[in-house]
């Protein structure tokens, strides 16, 4: 491996600088080939009034490199500052968080001793996307998007993630019992690419149970693939429960580009002391090893910080009167690790990186795109009510207008409320009115754009505050909207 | 007491006849002033041809009574069944979920022994109300309403629920550093109410990081208030954690109703047998007797059952060689109650609901209700672009439209892709197209429908699909909306 390869080092805030030096030293005694660009970003390049965080000049490098290991970042209070993190993964497309949760029973305290699992978090999508609205002076929504390219890629991430990590299963979670069509999609992709993984196993948990199993047997699951809501909680009980919090390494992957870092924070109250545990950035470098294909140098440096925790040699977070026998500052640390490099731990399974086989997982663009006959079948108009008008008089309102569409149903907040309501004591200040060309959703016919504007019209000379509307359509006959309760 | 409370029973499906049975058995021992009014639910009304799972005679005694003591039901699948639990919740306005959650060390096996905790969950909005929509070929989407009526009353139930209970301190989960518009209106609605309320310690944790410590360290918590999807995810979290899922009741609270229930299911594959533990049961119909002031017999019968444990009395589900000392069936477990009725636990803390203390919980409605002023602004209109057109293309023939509004920015999930975007490789085929009265928001002034209207007249003779409309509103010169990442 004559040539080195370019990556991007971010030493970042707080803890940041003191174990970015640790690992760094650690990857050089164990000769990775690396050639270090290095950058600034956070609070100096915030307070520099650039509110990414990050500067152009960070920009080039990172676009000339495509990998970045980063410290730690402190986003400054107020003042429009934004998350580096979240500008990064935004703007480069970093679809996938990886995170790997091990327990190091019994030199690392944890409730559950044989934790091995990886989270793989879907990054851009979901109710993340900061698209939210007050429709009324009650009312707030925010808008939960899920998209099959988004489901696609995170999904086939990590059954490709199995496969070359030598994983045995993905097990997905979804709430799709409730939310049948956004995260119903989700469980709809993932049978479909399952299929085409037949030597990986896979299954589906609703969320719920999921997430109480991570907390009570994490020792059942192997690869977790899931949207990005649910994978940031499950991240946390797990790596919580797992107890290794200020262990653990996550990897954020785009086509183009992956940024590697510590899952903990910059914690500024031990800045500069010599004594933060460097163990999550160097887990995080040798992700970013394999990623760039150095497999062996990430085989050497994870055994010899494996060997370290078994020899006792520890960090005053994780020291014990029991397990430990020399408590250390974060350069001592990087030393007992590398004194320790060549060597292989006898409790811990050693790391065994094959040579290529665990370079970068590409995923191969989207799937075959089969193109739906789309067709408007009607709308859902929502209307803010403040004087409570009752659903009886706006209905026979909504029915005395000149469309060829039909009122089928007034709901609120997903509740029938016209006809026929069964609802004790409706809330009537956020309704939705639904208009299909037909009352019989299998003999829904066309309709055309201007129909819909001909009822905003009218609906707006009744003098209705439409605050939004949802086109309704199908998909080769297939209906794109959930029917409302009693519809 | 000489006048019994009329309540409604559903024995329900499965093990729910069994256990019913052994609750009403214990119940009557211990004298408890009950008329019940059996209904028949569930399966057989399922297949009777209600798909609602519930007659019109059982609706007439539940508004009778008001007060449901419910066994588990088994929703048949398919045929569009639908849950009665969501049935009852929704067309009864049940807006609270009350769970609480304890563990019983060292007779139940749990890796946390001192698990005391509450969970009070919304119950009514968030991403449960099933409005769902495909609104383009790829792209799906679900509405997350949060309401200020429905955030006030769950939180002031939660807080009067501390205070009867002589419970110290109300835990707020939200996630409302991403969701800043709706999750914030929950955190902030909860520093409001926590105020009326200085008896009470509050605090608020990110939801990622409450599960966590609610899965590793939940004797922290004392009473917990949250929003639906998150409660649905907690609650089984820690009723895993504590070694409660066969133990616990819930109740399901409404301005006029309430109903309670074990918080385990139908169990159909040990029905009929006399092994189920009905232990989830009597703990709901503790609480109910709690709820019509009865708290006399609630806390014999609790301590009664306390004592039962204690004594190695057990089930088959919670025995065990070390602490069990004769394994009994449902009604043997029952009569060992029975037997201990009047007896006061030694090593569990013995449950005293003082009398009067403790009766149904009443919020008294909305709290003073503000009006703001409600400014039209500006509308974003979301389009589906199946033929990629590149946003420059796009944002040229919207600023040549004929209206008085601005066109902002271009976005799509949330990113910016016009003007002077910085993501790499935007996904074009959902955008929203912001218009505003101003390209300054400190500058808005007021627009009409027909502004909106007109444009989407115009976007429509350019052929564009429009697929869904949200309008821009200020309050009170507030803004309504979020800004797009980069405007």
């Amino acid at each position: 491996m004559a040539i080195k390869t370019p990556i991007t080092i971010a030493y970042g805030d707080g803890i940041g600088p003191e174990i970015m030096t640790a690992t760094l030293n650690i990857l050089t005694a164990a000769d990775a080939q690396i050639q270090p660009e290095i950058i600034e970003v956070g609070e100096k390049i915030y307070l520099q009034g650039f509110t990414s965080g990050i500067s152009d000049d960070a920009w080039a490098s990172l676009k000339r490199t495509k990998v970045l290991l980063k410290g730690p970042i402190t986003t400054p209070q107020g003042g429009g500052y934004k998350s580096l993190n979240v500008t990064l993964r935004k703007t480069l497309g970093l679809f996938a968080n990886v995170r790997p949760c091990v327990s190091y029973a019994p030199y690392v305290a944890t409730k559950c001793p044989n934790i091995d699992l990886v989270i793989v978090r879907e990054n851009e999508e979901d109710c993340y996307s900061g698209i939210e609205h007050r429709a009324t002076d009650e009312v707030y929504q925010c808008l939960k998007l899920i998209s099959r390219p988004g489901c696609e890629q995170i999904i086939q991430y990590a059954f490709e993630y199995a496969r070359k990590f030598n994983r045995k299963k993905v097990t997905s979670f979804s709430k799709d019992n409730i939310m049948k069509m956004t995260d119903g999609l989700f469980h709809h992709v993932f049978n479909e690419i399952a299929a085409d993984y037949p030597d990986i196993q896979h299954d589906h948990l609703i969320v719920d149970i999921g997430t109480a199993l991570i907390a009570t047997q994490p020792e059942r699951f192997d690869v977790i693939v899931t949207l990005n809501l649910y994978g940031d909680i499950i991240s946390d009980v797990a790596a919580q429960v797992a107890g290794s919090v200020g262990l653990a390494g996550s990897a954020n992957i785009g086509y183009q580009m992956a940024m590697f870092e510590a899952i903990h924070g910059s914690a500024p109250d031990i800045a500069g002391k010599n004594i933060a545990n460097p163990s999550g950035l160097l887990n995080a470098a040798i992700q970013m090893l394999i990623h760039i294909n150095q497999p062996d140098v990430a085989t050497t440096i994870e055994n010899a910080w494996l060997t370290t925790l078994e020899d006792g040699i520890h960090t005053g977070d994780i020291y014990s009167a029991t397990h430990s026998k020399q408590k250390v500052g974060t350069q001592g640390f990087a030393d007992a690790v590398i004194e320790r490099l060549g060597k292989t731990p006898s409790h811990f399974k050693p790391a065994d990186y094959k040579p290529g086989a665990y370079a970068k997982i590409q995923c191969y663009g989207g799937r075959p795109r089969i193109v739906s006959k789309k067709e408007l079948v009607g709308v859902d108009i929502f209307i803010d009510n403040p004087t409570d008008i009752p659903a009886e008089t706006l209905a026979s309102k909504l029915k005395a207008l000149d469309t060829d569409m039909e009122l089928i149903v007034i709901t609120s907040r997903g509740l029938k409320i016209w006809p026929n309501s069964t609802i004790e004591s409706p809330y009537l200040r956020h309704c939705c009115c639904r208009f299909q060309s037909s009352g019989d959703v299998k003999k829904l016919s066309a309709i055309k754009h201007e129909d819909i504007i001909h009822l905003l019209q009218q609906m707006n000379q009744l003098g209705l505050d439409v605050v939004k509307t949802e086109n309704l359509y199908t998909y080769d006959g297939e209906l794109g909207f959930t029917l409302a309760q009693g519809q």
